[in-house]
């Protein structure tokens, strides 16, 4: 694809300043870009990169200073870039249309209009599937599930029976939904299962990264609320509720009961205790360890989490410790001279 | 389904105190519980539930005192609700009875009576699946493995040749069965793959979560003793030794050849390296990093892992540095002053 | 399979010390092998159990001093034993030869010469399979994937569309290739999902765990660098670069962006944040943070990670913090005294 600079600023509602005329053949990270490509700058941090890009154009802020380069102004540069890697890079689904004639569907489930099944997927008895929603190759899902229309299922996922997933729904090749929570009673030497009964609720706007697993609820049911968003091979236990708009990093794991927030937002690797309450709003840091209730808007970091600023004094003195060491030490000896001295004093 | 208070009592061998004429029509978690349905308090934390719980009832342990709600009291509430869950929910296997026309079955496989074998699954050569087995669609198991009878194989799982799963073994959606330990022989600047030619080897009632992998062994067997217990998304690496009725939550990574106890306990997202041994009874808290052996009945927590007394009071000393440092400096600043007025009696 | 050691010895190149009427029927672990068992001490740490294994030969270096053992004598002990167990244990691949007849392949998808497809395996359109390329059951690669010669895909791999494998690459059960990164705009309330339109590449002989999950680029490629190593369950975020001959161990994860060198070797659970630099050869300890660049040749361990000496120190430090409180409070009490005396003598 070819667009004239001026056809891509009409489009975006965008001012241009410097060379009307380039061509953009496509769009690149600042770095990278060369002079066919369009790139943006979002982060003020970025503008350093302005001078030595080869970019053709910038997308930038309307208020950034002007530079030797043609800049594209508009309200939200990163937004901008957004809607034109759509309008370049849109491509057409890979997964053909139509239900693939090896796909099995049991009985009583109804498939909604436009609907593309892939090969080798299996569909339970009794599941409710929307409009127009994507079903790739391999993925199984039990009975009694229901997908909202516009959601998507990548290859090889897994659903077990009776889960609920709203609209627009996203699913990662592998992920898993509906397992069995971890729950055991200890009795007499042995662990034994407890029946998990419940389900997994997925609210509209979801998505679930790769090979990230959603336990079902031993009873009731584990939810994510509306717009949150899992990245891959996170573990969520059963009876969790993860709120809106709440944004989780990979391989972070929830334990059972915890209840997060709306527009939380959680760094890689981090672990929650069961049955806590995280509350509106938390930041928790990479690799933190969530061992309390959060209040709304606290910033955690650390194992066990403390408030960040607190993690990072104490860190901070965890380096003086060595030299505290010696100046304690210097101190007793200085004193053990006084002492001495002021016992001849008192003697003398 | 709706049962009378008093047919449950009987079942259960309880005593009602309280309205003996309630109806139950399911059961629930005692904050979420309405008049038709049964709660539990296992956990002397719970009782103050007691008094604002709208359940119709309670099961409560033999010596719990009366209160104003109708309870049932029983030897172990935990268990006795658990059996009445298995009594409630107990629902018919999603999967059919019978081999799916499309499951795929290898030359000289013996599978049991009454297994159940879903669409698309595959099955390699010389395999043996006991009676009563379930193997769900979408499931690959490759040649020489073995699965004794009552096991339950979700879907999308993978095993690889000549693994030995035990009976009445449940392995969870998207778990991996003897895939290739991680060996390299390391020579002249790249890694040589080290053939992982042993197998794994998974007791009686073992329970492995969703997408956990558990890797063969280089020589010898990979294995996971007697009824223990894996969540979700824990790795266990070639040659490692689980023992019996051993609990590991979600995440936990197992380096290789390291061995593990029995009824030991293992929080979230810990890690163990290589080649140690872990006694029996060990727990080990979340997030933890076991660097070393552990002697049986130890309680670590921390990295590296320490006993959890030493980590509690270590951590409570790192927040005592910050004002640790302004007491030096003030004893620092007196000493001077003495030091000087000393020098000065000297010289008076 | 039963091998005169003499005949070994002549295939290896070795010189035999002892008796070299020995027949070896197989090769095990030193502290596990028995009479007709080979086994080998590259690590001088093992010479130890030389005089206790009841192994029939021991493969040794050149150098070892002489024991009442049969020793074969070798350049390079592991090399050796490797070479061995290949020889002892390559069992034919379990994978049947050919295309099986329910593997769906697309239009326009070129299969190489000796490749093996398995059963309900699907490959997209346009995708270019190199010659004796093995892939399992379960697996499905979308459109316009390439997989160079001599590759093996495991079962239930999947792979997204325009992704690229090198040659000798090995995927194994469950991964993940190709996957949209993690990456969305937070706008008015809500994220908004940027789209992942670039791609996955993984050069020659690298080696992919069980359940380890490869983001696809956001714009341009998520690379792995020739001969490196991944183990299980790491994820591998949008736009990451990992370089040639690293080897990165099980629960990994490294952020967006992020680009790790040559010869990297990281232990399991390391995370590592995004947009940073890891230099070649640096040593990453497990469980570590990575928050900061990394010069070449650093070793880091802790979180944040540190000098590893440093870490080492400091935890060494921790340890002190409780006895240091008590140094000071006595240091108080003894300045107090002195103080008074002080005042005292000056009032006197």
């Amino acid at each position: 694809m070819k667009l004239p600079l001026s056809d891509i600023a009409a489009w975006l509602g965008a001012e241009i300043e410097g060379d009307t005329s380039v061509e953009i053949t496509g769009l690149a990270k600042i770095e990278e870009a060369n002079a066919g490509e369009l790139t943006f700058i979002a982060n003020p941090r970025y503008l350093k990169y302005a001078g030595v890009t080869n970019a053709g154009a910038i997308l930038v802020d309307r208020n950034v200073p002007s530079m030797d380069k043609t800049l594209v102004r508009v309200d939200n540069p990163y937004l901008a870039f957004l809607k034109l890697t759509q309008r370049f890079y849109a491509t057409e689904p890979t997964l053909e249309e139509g239900i693939h004639e090896t796909a099995i569907i049991g009985d009583n489930s109804k498939i909604g209009k436009n609907t593309r099944i892939g090969a080798y997927a299996v569909i339970g008895r009794e599941c409710r599937i929307g409009d127009h929603v994507f079903i790739y190759p391999g993925v199984v899902i039990d009975d009694h599930v229901s997908v909202g229309k516009d959601s998507v299922i990548y290859a090889n996922v897994s659903i077990r029976e009776r889960c609920t997933l709203g609209k627009r729904v996203i699913v990662h090749m592998g992920a898993v939904i509906g397992a069995d929570g971890f729950g055991f009673a200890f009795e007499e030497g042995a662990y034994h299962k407890i029946p998990q009964v419940g389900s997994v609720r997925i609210d509209d706007d979801v998505e679930i990264g790769a090979n990230t697993t959603i336990d079902r609820a031993a009873l009731g049911e584990t939810r994510i609320g509306k717009g949150t968003k899992l990245d891959n091979l996170i573990m969520i236990a059963h009876n969790v509720e993860v709120g809106e708009h709440t944004a989780i990093a990979a391989q972070t794991g929830i334990s059972g009961s915890a209840r997060i927030g709306n527009y939380v937002r959680v760094g890689g690797q981090a672990g929650f205790i069961g049955h806590i309450r995280v509350g509106d709003r938390v930041i928790v840091g990479a690799q933190a360890g969530i061992t309390r209730d959060a209040a709304p808007g606290e910033f955690l970091t650390g194992t066990p989490a403390r408030h960040h600023i607190r993690v990072k004094r104490e860190q901070a003195g965890a380096a003086k410790i060595p030299q505290l060491l010696k100046r304690v030490k210097q101190l007793e000896a200085r004193i053990a001279e006084l002492e001495r001295k002021s016992d001849q004093g008192g003697e003398g």
